[in-house]
């Protein structure tokens, strides 16, 4: 059980089909949680089912986005920035989610560097995985 | 509207996630398709599945997938090898399907060199993009 709760935050069913993918591919998954932004929720109402998600301002926290300039990634921006022991990553796609979800680091700098770097690499042409399209 | 199919394969309901969250922004995306695979459902009809909603053979279709060596993943790599004008995508996030979705450009190499490159540019930590948490 990794040491830090993980928060999805995205637009509508993305982020429940982000921990569901996840949940397909790593079994149940309770410290992750996903609050998709409703298509007629305020930034304010948002604002407040992220907050709850979020747990206590102590604790080690991860919010991973779908969107920079989207309103789930501005909400969850903004309340990142009010709290010391949380991280923000933005662009969450499926590798992400399993690499952070299944990780047994402290979450810090580092660990964060290194989900950005896995889900990255996990983001290719598959062109560049075969040589039969450019032999 | 684009000159190509776009089908996004993904796990459960990762795949509908995906293209609700784009519908979210850009509005009907009548070219995007998503193919999720069922949690009982084996390879062979997925790959039945995936195939019908990616079209004719002589088609221009972009697959989008999940993750490297999940099976949605795989059954769209087999399919698209077939095929001489398919591409595939993998570790697909919402910048990657927005971009392809919105795009005007014709489908070929550099067109998903830049979709993969905007991908990974949208994946970021937040603390590269605030100056606060590193002063």
């Amino acid at each position: 059980m990794p040491a830090f709760r993980i928060v999805v935050a995205a637009h509508g069913e993305l982020a429940s089909g982000l921990v569901a993918g996840a949940r397909l591919i790593c079994g149940e998954l309770h410290h992750v949680q996903a609050i998709g932004l409703q298509p007629d929720e305020s930034p304010e109402g948002y604002a407040e089912r992220l907050a709850a998600a979020c747990g206590e301002p102590g604790e080690p926290l991860l919010v991973l986005t779908d969107l920079v300039g989207g309103t789930p990634h501005n909400v969850a921006f903004a309340l990142v920035r009010r709290r010391a022991s949380a991280f923000l990553v933005s662009g969450v796609n499926l590798a992400v989610l399993i690499e952070a979800a299944t990780s047994m680091d402290a979450l810090d700098d580092d660990a964060v560097e290194r989900l950005v770097a896995a889900g990255r690499a996990a983001l290719s042409d598959a062109a560049s995985l075969v040589a039969s399209r450019n032999p």
